[in-house]
This record gives structure tokens, sequence and C-alpha cells, in this order.
């Protein structure tokens, strides 16, 4: 397909495409004729990629190029391809996660408590992932506020979550290509969160109705 | 207690105090001498209200009058309580929700599918909850992305929100005072947003590993 072609189903605008070209992020299509190039699908799956990594998840132009080469590397294996695109697997050392930045943010006894909930659950994750922190500080603030709720009272929540994420993964599986199955994965994890904090809140009016209504 | 204790014991500073007296948020306490007044178990439960809709929901100082003084007309209907601190009920109508600002934003083909979603579901909301346009809005923006995802398919994700939001509820009914529950409300629906995505995010990873793991 001719580079205009490419746009119109990629969505991404013909500027935007050739600075990716320019910028490597995009391999060259088949040269034509002097100025014209001949693009395939695989060139559109990897656009639209790109297009989830940099207008979904936010990446910058730079970290994206790191994904995609770890992510070049790593076709065969999704478990570490969908670790990539999500930001769970850091790009430059995929399998083998970093200590992270921030790891004085949240103090040992929010981590321990974390630790102790994914233990109980049977949840193997990646040494440092950024969603244990996220726990930790939930539970913290708690805390300093008074109310009393620990990893405890999550529990019945991870549980509810461990089936939310074997309904992602299974919407993941009508995608054969790994990159198509990548831009979903990236799509239909970021998209979809204030949707499913949404429904919650619809939820609870709901379940508020049925229990206080008049 | 004296206003000292009432600080210590609410977390909210002796000149914020002091200003929400004067600016009426907080009724005044028992006068014990010329400048000394005594404070009850009320004005603190109040001050922890007011401190979660301010410093957790993010409300303005007129938005948390407006709120307080529809809740102090509505103290024995739990379900209007709710809906008023958590911003489903505007302050200024109790019970008769407005038509939204921003109903231009979705067009009707979304608003139509949450219209399905909440029939199928048997939800009974509002007649415009803020979390119908968020839902309608992911619809388009997956189709606009070209992702095959309908309101069918948020179907099995609505029933886990339902099982969810349930949760929060039972975690409502420990709290017996109506100012508490309030309170309680505001600080386990926002306070536990991140928190819910973030067990969804390290449930993915552990479903990821045992389906394409090595």
């Amino acid at each position: 397909m001719r580079v205009s072609e490419l746009s119109r189903r990629s969505g991404v605008s013909i500027p935007t495409i050739k600075y990716y070209l320019r910028d490597g992020l995009l391999p060259p299509g088949r040269a034509t004729a002097a100025n014209q190039a001949d693009y395939d699908e695989s060139h559109l799956r990897r656009l639209r990629l790109i297009r989830s990594l940099i207008g979904v998840r936010g990446l910058s132009v730079s970290a994206t190029k790191d994904v995609l080469a770890a992510v070049d590397e790593h076709l065969g294996d999704v478990h570490v391809l969908l670790g990539l695109v999500l930001g769970v697997v850091p790009a430059e050392h995929p399998g083998t996660p970093d200590e992270p930045d921030d790891s004085g943010r949240a103090d040992t006894a929010g981590l321990s408590e974390v630790a102790a909930l994914t233990a109980e659950l049977g949840w193997k994750t990646s040494p440092h992932p950024p969603a244990a922190l996220v726990l930790a500080e939930t539970l913290e603030t708690l805390r300093v506020l008074g109310v009393d709720f620990d990893w405890r009272s999550l529990l019945p929540y991870a549980e509810l979550a461990d089936r939310t994420a074997a309904l992602d993964l299974d919407q993941l599986q009508v995608a054969g290509d790994p990159l198509e199955q990548a831009e979903r994965a990236v799509l239909l994890t970021v998209l979809l969160e204030p949707a499913l904090l949404a429904l919650r809140r619809l939820a609870q009016e709901h379940h508020s109705r049925r229990r206080y209504g008049g």
C-alpha cells in the first residue's frame, strides 16, 4: 500500500509517519519509484502499536524506540512482550526488572502487607512492580486517615481483580499476530481503566439504592 | 474536647479548624471561657467528613459547604447521603439530578449502548450519571481506534464491578453514624480507585505468566 493508505488505515498523519520513518521507529517500505515506497500489513501493525504506546500509554518517542527494539527481540515470547508494552518489564533489560527509582516512597510496613497479600493469592509477579507501591501507599494513606482497612480487607477485591485480569487476557487471544496482541493489550488495559471505575460507580449507586433507597 | 485535641484527632491544623469555624462549615463549640470552647464527637465526625471532601474528593470550600448543607437536611436518608458525598446527586437539588453540563461530549450511539448495558444488568441509576459519559466515551474511542469491543464486551466486566460495589457497600455498614458512613464512603471509593487498578495490573502479570510464561 502507498503511504496515503497506510495513513488512512492507521489513523496516523503522513507527516508523522515520515517522522517515524526518518527516526527509525518504522522500517522503510519497499522503494517503487524515486520518491515512492510500498508498505505492507506488518508496517500497519507496527504503526498501530507505536500509536498506542505514544498516544494511549503516553510514552515519549525515545522510550517507544526502546520498547520496540526490545519487542523485536522477544516477538516469540508473549509474556515478555506484554510486560514490555504494559511497562511491567523495563525495555533496557527485559526479563530482569531494575530496582525502582521510587523504592523509598512507601515504607516497609506497607510493602510487607502487599507481599503478604500476593503470597496469600498465589500471584507471581516481577520483583518490584510499580503497582505494589500504589497498593502500599493506599494502605498507608487509609491508616493515616484512621480507617480500619488492612491488606486482608483487600483480599476480596483482589479476587475480583483476578477475574477481571483473566477477562483481559481472554480479550487478547482473539488477536493472532504478536504486534496486534501487544497493541490490544495496551488499548484494553489503559483505555478500560476509567471505564472499569465508571462501572463501579454506577454499580455503587445501584447497590446503595437497593439497600437504602426509599 | 479543646480545639488542640480536635486538631490532633482529626489531623486538621488549628488555623484550618478556625477558618472552618469562621466560615460556618463547622458549627461553634460550647463556650467555656472568653476565648475557649468545648467540642464533642459530632464536631470530630463533621471535621473528618470535611477533610475527606476537600482533601480526598478535591471539592472547593464553597462546594463542600453546599454538600454539608444538603447532608444536614438528609441525615436520615443514607442513599441520598451517599449520593451527595460521592457526587452522584448535586447538592443544589438532592434527589433530582440536573442535566449535566457536558451532555454534548459523547454522541448518542455511545450513550444508547450504555443504556442497553445498564438495562441488561438491571442497574437503576440517576438520569445522567457522569460515569455513563465515561463509558460512552471509552466505547467510542475503542471504535475509532479500530478495536472490536462493544457494550456486550463490557458485560462480564460490569458483573465483576457489580460484585466490587457490593463489597464497597459492605465496608460502609461497619460505621453506624451517618457522617462516619459518609466519610468512609468518600475515602473507600476515591482512595481505592488507584488500588483497584493496581490489583488488576498485578493480576494481569500473574495470568500472563500462567498462560504464556516460560
